[in-house]
């Protein structure tokens, strides 16, 4: 397959098409065009056509696309066939959330082990996830690779937590904490959740509908 | 103010933006350029004016940005001065994260009540946020202006309590279910929490780390 650098926007885009394209499947679509894809995706059917060229040719000029095949192709890209294996640090109400109702197994991640500070959450199991002490982390680190670690433990035990899993050679965090991990220029890949930039895009379409209301009277 | 049609890929950057600013007027800083705030964030400086010309002019040449002001421009814009009031439905793992750990006031948003069908629940206030039956829905949005509903129930639940909802009036809803509420053409403003979006961008860059070394020995 052709590698190029991919722009992060690109990037960003390639899960909502594998969403987009596991509702195809699952309605029975086999085959769809760039424009129709466009359509039901808000995007131009060049814009398409221009994302998926990043990563080599998955159209066919008069065909489209072949839906399996590139829902195939594009979770090869994200990674998802790669068996990647997860820890979660943090039990507290998003740690349970993401234990108990986000599925990683759909998305090719395994997750494998839990910690936790808490002595009532220690050595209990949730969702097939046990939970052992934070103080085991290390030890744990070593006997097994982990390529993705799910920090959600409080503000406080962010950044010495973060440090102390960059020190036994943690590569890639998926942050939770709302707190800066790294500098921009770290070898550490820190995926941030901030459900605060969401919140605030809707409060822009808010007050942009708002406004045209306004502007209607 | 002037007021454009602004791309949605400005609105995004938006509240990094703010996040950043916030952090540069905690640490003192009062007055940036374009360059250095690139820097900062990884942005050329040229895609950061042409940004902020997006909503006027926020910069003077060679003296770069006011920092205070220039949040407080971003703020107004994303609607945060404008007391939105948001209301919960749903207080499991995810409800209850959001109630005790996610500050909607410091976004300008009052989380003024919850609801959800567990009888150990209804009657209960969490973090100040009272509780009541999802049967009270209806009646509690004829007698309160409700701007945005954030809606974390089962995904089960989700496309019933959206639709009732809607017909009761609400017009944006800020959806954790996982759970396309509404088709791309609804006047209702839908803002999606996709969690499995943001690990897949992560995996992606985890492939390409694991990649880049392979190519490298």
């Amino acid at each position: 397959m052709k590698k190029e650098k991919i722009s992060n926007n690109v990037i960003r885009r390639l899960p909502r098409y594998l969403r987009k394209l596991d509702e195809l499947i699952d309605a029975g679509v086999n085959r769809i065009s760039s424009t129709e894809l466009g359509e039901q995706l808000g995007f131009t059917p060049s814009q398409i056509r221009q994302d998926f060229n990043c990563f080599g040719e998955f159209g066919q000029q008069g065909y489209g696309y072949n839906v399996p095949l590139l829902r195939e192709q594009i979770a090869g890209i994200l990674g998802m066939d790669r068996g990647y294996k997860a820890v979660l640090i943090g039990v507290g109400h998003i740690g349970r959330a993401l234990i108990d109702n986000f599925c990683f197994r759909e998305w090719g991640i395994n997750l494998i082990h839990a910690f936790d500070v808490d002595p009532d959450l220690i050595g209990k199991e949730f969702s097939g996830v046990p939970v052992s002490s934070v103080d085991e982390i290390q030890a744990f680190l070593k006997k097994n690779k982990v390529d993705i670690v799910v920090l959600a433990v409080p503000r406080d035990a962010a950044l010495p937590t973060a440090n102390m899993l960059i020190d036994n050679g943690v590569q890639a965090i998926w942050n939770f904490t709302n707190v800066e991990l790294v500098g921009p220029d770290s070898p550490v890949i820190v995926e941030n959740v901030h459900f605060s930039d969401s919140l605030l895009a809707l409060s822009y379409f808010v007050s942009d509908g708002y406004d045209s209301k306004k502007l209607k009277k």
